[in-house]
C-alpha cells in the first residue's frame, strides 16, 4: 500500500508521519520546531524531517510530500507567516534534495479537511482547534469555505469583550485573549492550559475563575457563529479539547442559554484528536501525488 | 412581456407589484399590513391584494404569485411567524380564489436573492437590511446560504454588548437592541429612525450619542462577520440605509479600526433600495411560473 510523507508544522512541535490514502498513519514522530532560531532554521528543520520521511521503508518510498503550515498559504508558497517570519517561501525549499512533489496547505484548514474526510459527520460544521491560539475551519455544505480573499475562519479574533484584554493581534477583547490555551495559561500563571485544568479539578478557585471566563467567551463566540451560520455541529480540537467534558459540558450549557429557544448545534471533541493536522497534511500530499 | 404578481409583506406595510423576469417593476402599490387585527386578517389582506394584482391588464394576466414573508418559510408553507402569529399557513391560503401557482419565500432572503440577481456584484456578500429590525442574507460563493437548519443570517442577534440592552428576542446586548431602526428610535424617543437622523444632522448631542452607539454596535458585528466569513462586501438595505453616508462613512471608519491591518470589506447601500423585497418576491413568482 502506498503512502505520502506528511508534516503538521506547529509553533512548538512538528508532527511528521507516513499517511496512507485512507488516512491510516503508518509511522509518526514528533520533533521540536526551532522557531526561536529564525525563519531559515525552521525551513531547514522541515526539509531534514522530509528527507528522513522520504527514505524507502520495506522497499517503498512515499509518493509525495504534504506540509500543513500556519499563516497565509497557497499550494506552492508559504506566502506569509507571522509565527515563523516567512515571506514567499516556495514549496521546493521545504523539500531540500528530495525529488517528490510537495504541496503546502494551511494547518487549521487541512485539519478541518481531515475532519471532513475521516472524522465523519455533518456537512455544516465549525472545526475549532484550540491550542496555543484559536483558529477555525468553516465547513459549509460539505466543503471548506475560505471567503472572498481566503481569510475566513478567524474565530479566535471575534471581539467577545470589546475593549477587554489585549490580544496578540493588536485588538482588545478577542476570543483568543480569554479562551486560547496560551491565554488560559498566562491568566492563571502556569506554563500550559493542562496545569490550569488540573488546578481546577483540584478545587482551585482562581483556576475555576479563569476557566469560567474562557468558557463564557467561547459560548459567546459560538452563539454568534450559530446565529450567523446555523451549523449542525461545532467540533473542538487542539490541546485544550483534551480537557473533555470539563470544557464541553459547561460550554454546552452556556451556549444553550445564549441561544434561548432556538436549538444549539452539537458541541463535541474531535474524534481525530491531535493527529487531525497530520492526517490533513497527508491529504495535501495525496492531492500532489502522481495519479496511479 | 409577461409578469408575475409579487408582494413583499412587511410588519407595517405590504409592497405589491407586477414584476417582469428581468426585474422590471410594471406597477407597484403599498397597503398597510393589518398586523394588529390578528393572523387571519393579515392573510385576508394579502389574498385581497393578490386578487387585485391578478386581474388582467392590457389583456395580460400574471403567470404566478410570489410572496415574501417574515418568519420560518418553505416554498409551500408559512411555517411560523412571530410577527403575524402564523403557524403552518399553506401558500394557497394567500391566493384566495386566484388560480395561479403561488410560491412563498423568506422576506430577507428573497431581497438578498434580488440583490444577487439584479444588484450586480460580489459572490461573497452580506446583505443586511436594517429596518424596524435587523436580519441578514448570507451570500457565499454566489448563492444564499441557509445553514444546517435554515436559520443562518440572524445578524441582528449577534451579542455585541453581552449583558447589555434587552432585546425582543429575550437575550441582552443583541445588535438589533442598539442599531435597528426601532431601537434607535426608541432610545432617542422618536417615532422613527428618520427623526433621529434629522436631529443628528441638526446638531442634537443626544441623537449623536444614540447614533454613535448604533454605528459602534454595527461595526462590531460586521468585524465579527468579516473575521468569520471574509466577505467582499456588506450591502446595507432597509429604511435605515436611507441615512446614506451619515451611516456608512463612520461605519467604514469604525469597521476598519476593528479589523486592524487586514483589509475591510466594501460597505455600501443597496442599489435596489426599498424595492429589493418586491423584486425578490418577483423572483419567487418566476420560480413558480409554468415554463413557457
Amino acid at each position: 500500500m502506498g503512502y505520502v510523507a506528511a508534516i503538521d508544522v506547529g509553533g512548538t512541535t512538528m508532527k511528521g508521519g507516513l499517511v496512507a490514502r485512507d488516512g491510516t498513519i503508518r509511522h509518526a514522530e514528533r520533533r521540536p520546531t526551532p522557531r526561536a532560531e529564525g525563519p531559515a532554521r525552521v525551513v531547514a528543520a522541515i526539509s531534514a524531517f522530509v528527507a528522513d520521511l522520504a527514505r524507502p521503508r520495506d522497499g517503498v518510498r512515499p509518493q509525495a510530500v504534504g506540509l500543513a503550515v500556519p499563516g497565509l498559504v497557497t499550494p506552492t508558497h508559504a506566502v506569509f507567516s507571522a509565527a515563523f517570519g516567512w515571506r514567499d517561501v516556495p514549496a521546493e525549499a521545504f523539500a531540500g534534495d528530495v525529488d517528490l512533489p510537495v504541496a503546502l496547505g494551511h494547518d487549521v484548514r487541512s485539519a478541518g479537511e481531515a475532519e471532513l474526510a475521516y472524522g465523519g459527520g455533518e456537512d455544516d460544521v465549525l472545526y475549532l482547534p484550540i491550542g496555543t491560539g484559536i483558529a477555525g475551519a468553516v465547513v459549509l455544505s460539505g466543503a471548506l469555505y475560505g471567503g472572498a480573499g481566503g481569510w475566513a475562519g478567524q474565530i479566535g479574533h471575534i471581539p467577545v469583550r470589546p475593549g477587554g484584554a489585549a490580544c496578540g493581534c493588536g485588538q482588545r477583547g478577542c476570543l483568543a485573549a480569554y479562551a486560547s490555551g496560551g491565554a488560559v495559561a498566562a491568566r492563571f500563571g502556569a506554563p500550559g492550559a493542562e496545569e490550569v485544568v488540573r488546578a481546577l479539578l483540584d478545587g482551585d478557585a482562581r483556576a475555576a475563575a479563569v476557566w469560567d471566563d474562557a468558557v463564557d467567551a467561547l459560548a459567546l463566540a459560538l452563539a454568534t457563529y450559530t446565529l450567523v451560520l446555523d451549523p449542525a455541529a461545532v467540533v473542538i480540537g487542539g490541546g485544550v479539547a483534551q480537557a473533555g467534558e470539563t470544557l464541553l459540558a459547561p460550554l454546552r450549557t452556556r451556549l444553550g442559554a445564549r441561544l434561548g429557544e432556538r436549538p444549539a448545534p452539537a458541541v463535541r471533541a474531535s474524534s481525530l484528536g491531535a493527529v487531525a493536522g497530520l492526517m490533513g497534511a497527508g491529504l495535501l500530499g495525496w492531492r500532489a501525488a502522481p495519479a496511479t
